[in-house]
């Protein structure tokens, strides 16, 4: 896919400091023509799984071709690489940490690359900001066209991380996390379609809260919570006309499981 | 007017989620040459009335043809229509929840139509997200010139509506109330520049404060409580040199009552 | 050096109110191919010394002809001037209160000029709102090529400040204070690079801590407290591997004194 010239951001920067705006300067200083939308920067710091989570619920609403650039990097300034991923159309640049880890695995077709520093011609980066000094001029070549994305480096597989929780599988239970909690509440976990699919008459438990899976958040009273598959292929665990997270005093971390009600639980 | 290219959001989504983000991706996916500018994402959550009254009085700093895009949106989901107003060179794409009724009140010249589904060749929108699936298409297609104003769908009338208080005239009593604060402290009404002439020889109570009626800000004494209207023609309550809403303790909802001097009150 | 079209912004507006999207509607209006970029609305109120860093360390990440804006004006409405700036090939924009005094100190080559308010032809600008009045349509008007620099107004020299803490020195001795923490905890004052050269063999002392002055971040043991000279040419204070801000309960307006090693302190 060629790139369309729109670069997105999603960091865990905040606004009180123009760190954002300094990515920003490097960008159109090596892409003038450059495009670029802010995806957030409220991310909680550090916290690579939520914006994996974001990053992946979000981008598909782009044109093909944008370039995703995302710096959420707990380990800045440590050995691990820099990666780029070329998914279903888009681009992505970010720490290989584990962010983009779940995306990777989710897509229909997705190639990834270790980003070869020399090969960017930047000089050798600052210990603590590599979302400036490797990141954004990484996504900006790749937006411009000036680099291509097999020239970025040598093809990659994205890490496992101990940022990014996996969930635990054993015969018909899958024990999973929640990863984000979105502005109505809902509780999103890193439990993927694809694994609840395995479970025959899967029920959903939140906390101590047992949740029938349904497939809106309208199939259910008010008041009642329910689990279903998210437009993001994630579980999910609603409230119908309410706030799962406010009401079951549950949120980022909490563990949410699926048995069968085959197995007699 | 014909379209200028700039689409401005207003909205109160806040900046922790990627939901301004995703609109603007639809708008890029619709129209890629869009020029997009936030206006604030800082309304208080489902405040139609500070929302109406921040993009009346922001929306006059923009080029001519500018598409003003507004998601407030308590009803999203009922059956509340999406209408879109062209008004003194300007254009304007919300729900129709009471959010553009004093900007349509307050026109030289003003034209309203509903948004009509089906012309704007979006699929069935979400029941959580019409900025996403209808506001930001309507707003994406306007300015680009793909849709003309007249081709978005009927003629209508924009909604009284229960989120926007309307002030009480009685006689020579008009009650109003405060719909937003600014950073100075200043108390800006309900109340429009013609309601406030119709009384003679106005004066306005602030709570219980008592304000002369002044054409500037300084036409006073230091600390001292007035009344003008502002430069968006809202009767606003100030202290020179000081801050109206922290030394009146007064806020959004705080009634303010403009009476006349010749009924002897 | 030819403008680039570039304007970036940097006030202490915060993100509640519209007035930040007000001065881009207004940039837009005079200059509709602007492509224009934010710093950060996140300096503290009428924080003049912080916003001076921060613009400082920033605008060397854009491209050469980017102009800068910046409004943080305690003294809106006063006499106080408007100056524009050019220093190695960027351009500034903002209120003569203090807060571009040190980046032109500090710049190789820089000229300075009071901005015209009869050249800009615009009109009695509000009382309470020059960055949207005067600040904004000379940083347009210069981005745009439309107002060369020299023919903005009469040579100036930019403003000694209350609002920008100038260090004193006496002999062997510098006393500075604090002037911006950024995200990691680092105290950055505004004690320049040349002003500690003179000092032999330096020692600083941020409160009661002693400070050794070091090359790198990593130049000291885990925990240790270390002066440096920052990116920007200004001496920091930091915590290896840690939060010098939090360890030491120092921040804005702290004290940090640099004495030398020879004179027995």
């Amino acid at each position: 896919v060629a790139p369309c010239g729109i670069v997105t951001l999603l960091t865990d920067f905040g606004a009180k400091d123009p760190f954002v705006g300094v990515m920003k300067g490097v960008i159109l200083s090596r892409f003038p023509a450059a495009r670029i939308v802010d995806l957030t920067h409220g991310i909680e710091p550090q916290d690579v799984a939520e914006a994996g989570f974001w990053l992946e619920s979000s981008h598909v609403w782009f044109p093909r071709g944008s370039v995703h650039l995302a710096v959420v990097d707990p380990g800045v300034g440590t050995a691990r690489a820099a990666i780029a991923v070329a998914a279903d159309g888009h681009y992505f640049v970010a720490p290989d940490n584990g962010l983009l880890t779940p995306l990777v695995g989710r897509a229909r077709d997705a190639a990834v690359r270790t980003i070869d520093l020399e090969r960017l011609q930047v000089g050798t980066p600052s210990r603590t900001f590599h979302g400036r000094d490797v990141l954004a001029p990484a996504a900006a070549d790749l937006a411009s066209g000036r680099v291509g994305f097999a020239a970025l480096g040598p093809r990659a597989q994205p890490s496992a991380s101990p940022f990014v929780p996996v969930p635990s599988v054993s015969g018909q239970r899958v024990e999973g996390v929640v990863v984000a909690v979105d502005r109505f509440g809902n509780l999103i976990t890193n439990v993927d379609e694809t694994l609840l699919r395995e479970v025959r008459s899967p029920l959903v438990y939140a906390g101590e809260m047992e949740c029938p899976v349904v497939l809106t958040y309208m199939d259910a009273s008010p008041g009642e919570y329910v689990a279903l598959v998210n437009s993001s292929g994630r579980l999910e665990v609603a409230r119908c006309l309410g706030n799962a997270a406010a009401g079951l005093g549950l949120g980022k971390g909490s563990t949410v499981r699926v048995v069968s009600r085959e197995a007699g639980e």
